[in-house]
């Protein structure tokens, strides 16, 4: 295998960055033009898609296309863009369902406009204002991946051989977003079951799906498909495991979250599932209590973190992102698949599962 | 001008329901192999999609297509059929905005998976479940609705022809929720406003972009997409108006929603803003106060019904509608429509603007 040249990686964030950039501007101009008033609409959505991100699912859908044999086109790297409004308008969503306050560093949208609502002194309960708010600009986000993906230039047939992947994409994200909110309403139920919302959610959606889509954008057969999934599934899992721990274990100037945001949220994730299954009674018992607390402070945080940690769950969880990445990686060298693709999925992986926010 | 025959609107009423059906049940079934609690998801989207209605925007969109000379197919009808699906979703998130109780006389969506968490005896509260799982839904229709569009069986250049039109329009609509979200939260501000978000939320999505959507798919130029503007716009305006009426004044047995709902839910209407417009400061203090109170009796109902209807608004309203659908007659007698279209466009207007539900 080649060796990576990181720039590759760095270059199309770049140019995934200018794509949505311009994108952006021509959609809120439209915006602007039908009434003032959708200001604040367009101003968020370009904050929210425009400060950075590690622009993970436009990556693999440009590799994907590559890995393929497609050429490196303005057209593909504007359809790949396309996700990240995709994955806007999960974030949004995800965020008014659990009421999180913020948002990559940022008050989460609902948030946002709950506060303009306040500034404004309006009518009405400002929290209701934002959710309204915050639901259609997710919606919006939903509609405008379309229009980025329909209209980034690349033909007619070749969106159409793409359209049935693309759905399928998203009905899985719905899908496993809805199995999350059940699995968190039945309060959990082991390990299998996590790793189920795990694979809907953030596997499929996250890494063999935009893989998928490249493919099947440029021609792929049947067998490179296969490949991109022996290497898109284990690897999502993995990816999904790191967002876990990151959830519990991260660094809040990383991660751009509250410090154990997910403990506070009560989050059934695999890593909790695993410390339940292998705690004693007593330390299950306060892990049980103590989760999905909206006001577990920091001394709360450390305790449930000890828990956890102490019963080894943390460092199998580790192991298993180890063993998934291995997994991908062994995945990917049977393939056939295009040289320098190969190398910079694999560089990939490593971004995907060993990052810190 | 020829005659109308019913019989074309109600045929057509039939072939959507059977498009529906089937594309429904496809969808549910690739649900139920993803996970057995995704039941209640398919479920409750075929209830809501195939208990009737009046399938308006898909005969716009199939009556657009045949005025542009396209021929009667059943690829045409399912690319049209999905109009609903949209609509679903439109109206899945507006009543999970509104906190409404009931849609088409059934529980709104939300209320539905606040029972169904309720009857579980899950954990957390059932309302937050509820709303999470409509949010999702929502999500889930807008998405099915592109799939059911994509899979028409229509050739992949005729979509790609529609691609923007469609967008334009699903951005529209989102918009014009965004404004009328704002106009509730300033209190209204007169009947200009609330003609604009009329304008938004209903003339363009419901009637002249099916239309448009229908007449570019079938290679319509631009002076028959101008008369479909002639002819929808004013329309349109006239439906959201007898919207509006319905809203106060209707039936609940035919309209599906408890009497007087728009005035519970505070919504500040044509209909309402020419009212406070018109009242003597006493009457015009009445409705501000009772305006969007959610525990307003049916005695409350009555007295603001009795307001509206003294300021002379209720007779304005009404005056309107009819100018409007005139308007609309003759913006389509004037045009390039092909006959059989233009006599079905002509009863479709009294179907909008005359119905009481």
């Amino acid at each position: 295998m080649a060796d990576t040249d990181p720039l590759d990686v760095a270059d199309l964030r770049d140019r995934v960055q200018k794509a949505l950039g311009e994108f952006i501007a021509g959609q809120t101009a439209a915006l602007d033009a039908i009434a003032d008033e959708l200001g604040p609409v367009g101003e968020r959505i370009s904050e929210f898609l425009l400060d950075g991100g590690k622009r993970l699912r436009p990556a693999y859908c440009y590799w994907g296309w590559r890995g393929a044999g497609g050429a490196d086109t303005d057209e593909v790297v504007a359809a790949a863009s396309s996700l990240e409004l995709l994955h806007a308008c999960a974030l949004i969503h995800d965020d008014v369902m659990d009421g999180s306050d913020t948002r990559r560093g940022r008050p989460a949208v609902h948030r946002a406009f709950a506060a303009l609502h306040r500034g404004e002194g309006w009518l009405g309960d400002p929290e209701g204002f934002g959710r309204s708010a915050a639901i259609l600009i997710g919606d919006l986000c939903l509609i405008w991946a379309d229009r980025m993906l329909n209209g980034s230039g690349l033909p007619a047939d070749v969106l159409h051989r793409g359209a049935a992947t693309y759905d399928e994409m998203r009905v899985e994200l719905m899908a496993g977003q809805y199995l999350d909110v059940v699995e968190q309403a039945i309060g959990g139920r082991g390990v299998d079951r996590a790793m189920r919302v795990a694979l809907y959610k953030t596997a499929k959606y996250t890494i063999e799906r935009p893989l998928h889509l490249g493919g099947v954008l440029a021609g792929a057969g049947p067998e490179l498909l296969a490949a991109y999934t022996a290497y898109g599934i284990p690897l999502g899992q993995a990816f999904q495991l790191r967002d876990d721990v990151l959830g519990v274990f991260g660094d809040p100037s990383e991660t751009g979250k509250p410090a154990g945001d997910d403990l506070r949220e009560g989050k059934r994730t695999v890593l909790v599932a695993m410390a339940l299954d292998r705690a004693e009674p007593d330390d299950a018992a306060v892990v049980r209590r103590h989760l999905g607390d909206p006001h577990l402070d920091g001394a709360g945080v450390d305790r449930l973190r000890a828990v956890i940690d102490g019963t080894g769950a943390l460092a199998e969880v580790e192991s298993l992102i180890g063993r998934l990445t291995e997994q991908a990686l062994a995945g990917l060298s049977s393939a056939q698949v295009d040289d320098a693709a190969a190398a910079v999925l694999e560089s990939l992986a490593t971004a995907a599962t060993a990052r810190t926010g």
